[in-house]
């Protein structure tokens, strides 16, 4: 075990040392609620499989994520919702393992507020883009 | 095929009625550049199977989206990112196809912006809603 998955809070809930508000769990997944939620019924789904960031996850521990959170939507009757999963600190990630938020949008009050800071469209400039990225892939 | 469909912008696109800038493709899964990027290399994944929220896509057409969303963090060569994916019009979603966004967050003024009404934590109202949710489940 690393020292990352020792001190990380999540591995020590999914081993069951920290409790949770446990709503789901397999073999390789786990949700529970936010304890800090911004609507009723703010769930999170993660990987058991330990990993900071979404692009350190194997396919196999992020195939049940979506179908999980289906389950959620449905239970908690969530008409209006986001699904978030933020990467890193500067894209307001605060516990380094990758976590699906599932968060009902109610009203404009609660749930996740949404900036949209949109860049000026350059055709000719996303069309060499996609040419630099599908080269990559 | 319904009216819905007829008229619904990213069916055209898979249909090729409508141009992307194309990043990948497979059976299920098609992946493009968003031509409203909130940063350098905003991308879209969307399964082709139509539906307005995550909750209507069936679970098989879902498997890819993750992976996919990796190939394009790569690709991209992002090191802080959000995912997303909005539904219902109170919850920002504009399209009614299910399309999650890759949005790399290269620094504070570009890409996503989030806000994040936290609300009070009552540990006794989300231990009843949490026995709610899984008797429901």
């Amino acid at each position: 075990m690393s020292s990352k998955m020792a001190s990380c809070i999540f591995c020590k809930i999914i081993k069951g040392e920290i409790p949770c508000f446990k709503l789901f769990e397999s073999e390789k997944t786990l949700a529970f609620l936010d304890v800090n939620p911004l609507s009723r019924g703010h769930a999170l789904v993660i990987p058991k499989f330990h990993g900071e960031k979404l692009a350190d996850i194997p396919d196999e521990d992020l195939s049940e994520i979506l179908p999980v959170a289906k389950k959620l939507i449905k239970a908690t009757g969530a008409v209006e919702y986001n699904i978030l999963q933020n990467n890193g600190t500067g894209a307001h990630q605060v516990v380094p393992h990758v976590h699906f938020h599932m968060i009902p949008k109610p009203n404009q009050q609660e749930g996740l507020g949404i900036g949209w800071p949109q860049q000026t469209t350059d055709m000719d400039k996303l069309k060499a883009l996609s040419e630099e990225i599908k080269s990559k892939i």
